[in-house]
């Protein structure tokens, strides 16, 4: 029953060499961020929260991806997540800038890297999906026997009142070491993209399975994601690996296989240095990449 | 005798139909902001003081007012206040961004709503005003019998020193449930504007007045603002009722004549639900709005 | 043997008159910043360290030096500093968007206003250095026998690997009132630059000479700049004054001959009220210039 503000960050760098591309960089590895969140007791159970996280990229000091000035002027300052909120018994209910559900709560934990790192597994989204929706009403029901549903709204904000907005939604079962969820999005008019994730946890290391499927509105072109993976606690840090199949169909493409080997250390609770090998086959030159890193949450 | 440094700020987001259109958005409600501010004791009654407040639109999270590129970039990042200054027996001055005294003092205070919401009173300034200042010096004077007074000097920065800066300027007034202001802003070879109010606060309800006029340069378009509004503290809230009407002489014109109803519920101090209506009988088309919203201060 | 994070800034604005202008402006005296920076103990010696810095323009509340929506849009958010490292007995290693070491161990020190005000001498970096590096690898030894080395390794992120990244460093030397230092920057295909520096501390003033030189690799244009100054702590406050002259060679031409004077009174430890005068001979016209400002940091 007791209220707070917490500013909260990261900083995150590594050395790379990038997938496709014959030269190193200093880069992101993970987001860095800046950010403010808090909790304040209504009473009752009632509570309001609300987050804002600025995202940057640490090599540049800039918001955005790179030191383009076109890219960091169309990047919002609040990039991560902006929303306001109430939280009972109920559930949760939060507007604003807000991840998709599908993204947070199921493709999300069915990455070892969380999307991080030149061996992020971001086409367990298809490529087609979003993370994030503007504009957005998100509900997250209570745990109830495991299971935990999450539902979006995203307004589409158009004059006329005539077309619709989309939506995306998540639902996950817990039990001991098995995790099991289950998302889906419809970008109106876009794109739609569902996910099957399913893990286990056998103590000397955590296996990982997912399927995808979906297809983009406009062509009728179909994606299909095939992804399995493993994490192991080993000597103070995470032994990673996975691998990731998206393909096409009608016309049939083999869009990526994309092969990651890692290991991330913890200095502490708070300090992170990783290492990461990733090779996608399907590329034309410079299949592979790499990074070594240093993560530092305050 | 204590110095001190905070972190605040707030985060409103409404559901609403604005004047004069048929389709709904999320959007702030009043400026959602992040901000920091402080009070150095420096010995002998003096202090030093400083502000700065980011504004953003919470609904995307960027700076501005929403997620067009273009509108973020021109958007100061603390484009709610940016200030440092001495305070003393003397009187406080600011030097920066800051508020115009005519704004802040006087026509804020008019508007049941404070310029935030479908139901806001922006025509309080007679739509030629301007509410704050870049380059600003700002004196406010201790309080005297009751009376407050308030001067802003707006540096022009043009070369050859052959132009004058504008001015601005706020006299306040407080006598129990008696609260009288004038405020008047010329802002050099644009416009000017002066503005009346008077408020009683009878316990029940409390009754607000204003009057306004002013002129474009340019053109010699005589505006005039006539206001009357109410609120009242019903059932840990409160009730807000205003109406307000903008018109022109020469040419003579209507230019809104708006009806405001609202009600703002207090879940606690920090976080407030409100409700309110909105009709402005000179628009052509969709001349009614409204919003319900959350906004959340930390 | 602890952690901390600490949110810090500065907000200062002067009325000034800048060199070769005729008309006041308000404007930064210094770089008005918000900051955020930490340490973390890891054990065994080892450190965390993290330092984001935001640079603003106080007068109008905008990233970047003024109120032009262009130049906000091309300076980083993190204008001023977007930094992790690790700290230990092998010295101090940190990655990201870095002050030039030339500039922050050697240069900055040699000027009594530190590149900041009308009487900056900013010219201690021949025109042709640079204050900062993005994507860049610093080390800085530990100090022994007085002496400290710092080295900054910028990587140039070019496709191809056949083009080579730029270096700076500095080494100086501290014992009692003597201070030395020598820094060098060499910007690949740039420019490159050298400085030498020397000052003594008699107690009732301090001594300052330093001598530059370098040129600019397309055309090879020689730079040399001679700098006297001297400090001295006076009521209070500290007084300033500086001669710096920079010319080139092939052709000759005498860049800037400038002259500053200036006294900065101590309010608190935290906030600072100052008057600065400069004059540069070698402008065509409106040859001095001066400011009087408020300097807050909290």
């Amino acid at each position: 029953a007791q209220s707070s503000v917490t500013l909260y960050g990261r900083v995150d760098l590594s050395l790379a060499r990038n997938l496709g591309t014959d030269y190193m960089v200093m880069q992101n590895g993970s987001g860095s961020r800046l950010g403010v969140r808090g909790v304040e007791d209504l009473g009752g159970g009632l509570k309001a929260v609300f987050n804002i996280e600025h995202r940057f990229a640490a090599d540049v000091g800039n918001t955005g991806t790179n030191n383009n000035a076109a890219n960091a002027a169309t990047t919002p300052m609040w990039n991560g997540r902006s929303i306001v909120g109430l939280q009972g018994g109920f559930g949760e209910v939060r507007f604003g800038r807000e991840y998709t559900t599908n993204f947070l709560y199921v493709q999300l934990a069915a990455d070892p890297w969380g999307y991080d790192t030149v061996a992020a597994n971001g086409s367990l989204g298809g490529a087609i999906d979003t993370v994030r929706s503007n504009n957005s009403i998100t509900y997250s029901s209570p745990t109830v026997g495991g299971f935990r549903g999450h539902f979006q709204w995203v307004m589409d904000e158009t004059p006329g009142n005539d077309t619709n907005g989309s939506y995306n939604l998540a639902l996950t079962y817990g039990a001991g070491p098995l995790n099991v969820g289950f998302g889906r999005i419809d970008r109106d008019d876009v794109a739609e993209w569902n996910i099957l994730t399913a893990a286990y946890d056998f103590g000397a290391f955590k296996l990982i399975g997912a399927y995808g499927f979906g297809k983009i509105d406009a062509t009728d072109v179909k994606h299909r994601d095939y992804h399995i993976a493993a994490t192991a606690p080993i000597g103070g840090g995470e032994f990673r690996a996975s691998y990731n199949k998206l393909e096409t169909r009608n016309p049939s493409s083999d869009v990526s296989s994309k092969f990651g080997l890692g290991y991330h250390y913890n200095m502490s609770k708070r300090t992170t240095l990783y290492a990461d090998y990733a090779r996608d086959g399907e590329l034309t030159d410079n299949k592979w990449g790499f990074d070594v890193g240093i993560k530092h949450n305050f």
